[in-house]
């Protein structure tokens, strides 16, 4: 992978940051966040103007650009793809390590006095807006919102915002009516007391109208806003795809209904006019609420007084904690997900030491197996497959130039998932198709001993997930050695394989408390820069835990492996594991055997299940 | 322990409330935090203004009074001691618990439209009145400042402030003298380009000088303020005790001394209208730097504009990372304090079972054996001698009202500690002095293995204390137990038994990276309400660690208990240690030996001596 080149655009970018035809006074330093209008994780290629000045593509990260500087903020997932990606125009900044600064520090140490700094209003976070703001005001500079995107007036080529037809879910998907999801959140404006409710994230408009689309890549969404009152409901969406009859049956657009269940159908574009009219009409006491990472410009159309913003809206509450339907269908998404990998493993143990197996290859044919299962829709994110240094990139993803072979002398790490209709999958295994050397083997344990701390944790109701992230580091952390990023994220239900508002991490100190029913990944690793990476990740149901006593009553919670892949037995140092350990190995493997061993019987997949059955043999564990 | 009764005091207060001699506007509430004028945990007897109001007297606790309501906020700590102490004029508002509202969310349930909401501008921190000040305005009310406190106003008999002698440090106690701890401060005030920084903290004041006072029982401070200019040094402070040859020496304060040296003497109440000035008289980009918990008060005198704040000022983590002088002093002294103990425990052996040893007499011999100890200065807090039910009281402190005898069917639980001149201990074993019961066994090793897990964990540096606090709670969780405390504090040097800026608990976000030289408190706990508590409590000092490998280079990190008393054998249930857990305590008690052992024998104290060797016999397990 060879950098972009970026000398000219930083060239062009940086005369229209004077330019009066955009900006109203020069700005000397231009913001380029990673997001879209919804804040969205993953985005549209019109979306992606981040990687388009800097040549950076990874999921996270934010350029700066001023008069003489170039920089990128992205955390340790990103460090090594970054540094490929950049020519040396861009300087590279490393989140979470002790010197780097932050955005706010470093352009105060680089901005002229009195400079102005300029940001797309609808890109940047009215959280992030006001940390920054009130940074650059205390030091004497100005944030100022510059309306015309400034990459935009650069970017000749930019493709075209997407508009795909949408898919209804049922009820036996959803397991609940999107009229009932409207009752509920009116209650919990009700309790707020709060009138109106803006819904800026996609995935949450998709999950409210029981709605999924394919605007976005990966994500299941569509581009869209909604704002809930009392007793109106308003879709600002674009495109012929209102005209499907199954959407206007599924919304009952036709129907004669209640009036506080008519849908009103509105332009996409028209989201800021319709807000500042509801923020220019509201009483004393009528509030709106409003995520505070919806959008500066959407958060500034209701004025300050007005506003209820919370870090979580209850949509995302809601959704995190999966009912009985969804629940259901996130199993036989990963039993399904399950046969494919068996068949994907059972073939390249036999193709890899032919040596014509590359990381593309290898990750096409997972994509193969995938779609041969019912109602598959497509990946639910970029598959890593990467074998030798290149699992040391954590966010890898092969191209040719990068894409290696896979050979019996190197680890190979596949992590990958898909969206089938009844739930999204996301699965790290990580293989050796040879003989693993002791110290991989000893690297490859410690991981494994610290997927099993968490997944086989007990702790009371009402312990946020940041609690156990150091039970994931605790076995790497006695030798010496750790890995540089979270350990588990939020898993949505036919929606984005990342969502809040929990999550297992160091850095997340503002997540909400696991409740039964929340779905997150168990995905700690270890990766040696230049030779090798570990990623051991399931994703976990959080169930209810049986124990011995109940302080306070306040019951317990524990995770249950929705993800039944085996776990390459011949990269473990038994000698390394406890009792204990060895017994939650066994007990997986075992399961693993019954659940998938039976749907590949049924599926008539003999080879795979042979494959199974010889991976999942007990572990022999001598004291 | 009878509740105090405050109905009278609270129709007094409420009729304050109201008077304009007071109160520009009647207030329809009355804030009545914990500390004092320097935000400072342990308070004098005139700043026990909540104790007063309330009758609850617990370290941490805040009281709101309104019109209608009594309320007082307080955490897991002293849910027990406040229900006892306060009569049925109040509400407990148990913090932590989810269904109990902030203070902020109550004050806007119950107060009347546009209510006005009164607090002492000197006792409340900064931080604290800008975020409820936020909270109520959004809900049309008002925090305003009310010059004269309340409480005063209606406190007949308060005590005077205490204004005791002074005690010198040199350099054989401190590492360092004033001068240069100056010098530093100077040179991190350089950094971040600010002009004056403004010493609020009572332990603060009382390290940069290497001056320690008795203003305040336990805490070796006395009370003073100090401003630091680049160029300047004013120390605001009360008292004949400057007139004292000894510390006008130690100061300085008649030598030709480089100006930028000279202290200058100020009356302590004097520090607002300097603090005026100072900020009356700054140029453009003249900052001042104070801590963001700094009064209100304090912290209104400097222009908005010219304020620097931080969570945590530059000698509070100078302070909190110790040299080798008093690394060396807190040996010291915990080898003292271990001798002083297994005197103690001796003597219980063998007094308990006549019947007539109550928690207060423990509590007095445990303060008369630590004072035949060299150097001993007093107690570092109010000791917690608590038998059967009371050791459910977390923060318990005997009173004649609710002193119980110690017998050999009840578990004995002693939190105590001392102020030498070398150093400050702060201790709790937990025995029991009959045949303990197989639950309370099967306990006290959960405890115990929480304990471990902290004291032999390893973990990269730049790892905050509060990434460890699961690993105390584990092996409660595994059997649906839990205690609702953090697992650690910081420890000062012969300065508060308390101190920031690390800790391990699973509230503390705010905390500081640990670094090596730092000590801090391991003591997990459980608590029975109504029947016993536990709790295993040693200061351990952050040391490197020695490992296997080094990811990047970042050096790895881990705990060497200071403490060195004995931890009762007879209470674990060997058959629940592992291995590991089982070789650190036979370490353990083997240390205790050898360097106690050698301290009783110097010290002649043979008694104690066959005590200590009897109690440090190594476990057997039999596997």
């Amino acid at each position: 992978m060879s950098p972009k080149i970026t000398t000219e655009l930083l060239k062009q970018l940086r005369q229209v940051m004077k330019n009066p035809r955009y900006v109203q006074e020069p700005v000397q330093a231009y913001i380029v966040p990673s997001g879209d209008a919804h804040q969205s994780e993953y985005i549209a290629p019109c979306d992606c103007r981040r990687a388009f000045i800097s040549g950076f593509d990874g999921s996270a990260g934010t350029a700066i650009v001023t008069e003489q500087h170039a920089a990128m903020w992205t955390d340790g997932r990103y460090f090594l793809q970054a540094a490929h990606q950049m020519d040396s125009n861009w300087t590279l900044m490393k989140m979470g390590l002790k010197d780097t600064p932050t955005q706010e520090d470093w352009l105060v140490s680089v901005l002229p006095e009195g400079s102005k700094v300029g940001v797309d209003p609808f890109i940047i976070p009215a959280d992030q807006w006001k940390r920054m703001s009130k940074a650059l005001r205390s030091a004497g500079h100005d944030l100022v919102p510059v309306k015309e995107n400034l990459i935009d007036t650069i970017w000749t080529d930019c493709p075209q915002r997407p508009c795909k037809p949408l898919i209804t879910l049922d009820l036996s998907y959803t397991g609940v009516s999107w009229r009932d999801k409207i009752v509920a959140l009116r209650s919990k404006m009700a309790e707020r007391k709060v009138m109106w409710f803006v819904v800026t994230a996609l995935d949450e408009v998709a999950w409210l109208f029981n709605l999924r689309g394919s605007d976005v890549e990966y994500n299941p969404v569509f581009f869209a806003y909604a704002v809930i009152g009392m007793n109106t409901i308003r879709l600002f969406i674009d495109g012929e795809r209102m005209m499907d009859p199954a959407v206007r049956e599924h919304l009952q657009l036709d129907s004669t209904l209640e009036p506080e269940f008519k849908i009103q159908v509105m332009p996409y574009g028209s989201i800021l006019s319709e807000l500042q009219a509801v923020g220019a009409g509201l009483s004393p006491k009528e509030k709106v609420w409003l995520s505070d990472k919806a959008s500066y410009a959407l958060t500034e159309a209701i004025p300050k007084a007005f506003r209820y913003l919370t870090p979580y809206t209850p949509i995302c509450i809601a959704k995190a904690v999966k009912n009985a339907a969804e629940t259901e269908g996130m199993r036989r998404a990963h039993i399904k997900d399950a046969v494919a990998l068996c068949e994907l493993f059972n073939w390249l143990e036999k193709e890899v030491p032919k040596g014509t197996i590359t990381e593309i290859v290898a990750a096409d044919k997972a994509e193969e197996f995938r779609s041969q299962q019912k109602d598959f829709v497509e990946l639910s994110f970029a598959t890593i497959s990467s074998t030798g240094p290149n699992g040391a990139i954590i966010h890898y993803k092969p191209v040719p130039e990068t894409n290696r072979t896979l050979s019996v002398n190197e680890i190979y790490l596949l992590d990958s998932g898909a969206q089938y209709k009844d739930g999204t999958t996301d699965v790290t295994r990580t293989m050796h198709f040879g003989t693993p050397s002791a110290y991989e083997k000893e690297c490859f344990t410690y991981v494994l001993k610290g997927h099993i701390a968490v997944s086989a944790a007990i702790f009371p109701n009402g312990t946020k997930g940041h609690l156990l992230d150091s039970f994931a580091r605790s076995a790497l952390w006695d030798c010496g050695l750790d890995y540089l990023h979270g350990t588990g994220h939020g898993v949505g239900s036919f929606l984005n394989v990342h969502e809040g508002p929990c999550g297992i991490s160091y850095k997340t100190f503002a997540d909400e408390p696991l409740e039964a029913g929340m779905i997150v990944s168990d995905e700690p690793g270890y990766y040696e820069d230049g030779s090798f990476g570990i990623r051991i990740e399931n994703v976990v149901l959080v169930i209810p835990a049986e124990t011995k006593y109940n302080f306070k009553n306040r019951g317990s919670l524990t995770f249950e492996p929705l993800t039944l892949v085996p776990i390459q037995t011949k990269m473990i140092d038994v000698d390394l594991l406890t009792e204990k350990e060895c017994n939650w190995v066994n007990e997986y493997h075992q399961k693993c055997r019954e659940v998938v061993g039976a749907e590949l019987e049924r599926q008539g997949r003999h080879e795979a299940l042979r494959w199974l059955l010889r991976e999942t043999e007990p572990l022999a564990r001598v004291q």
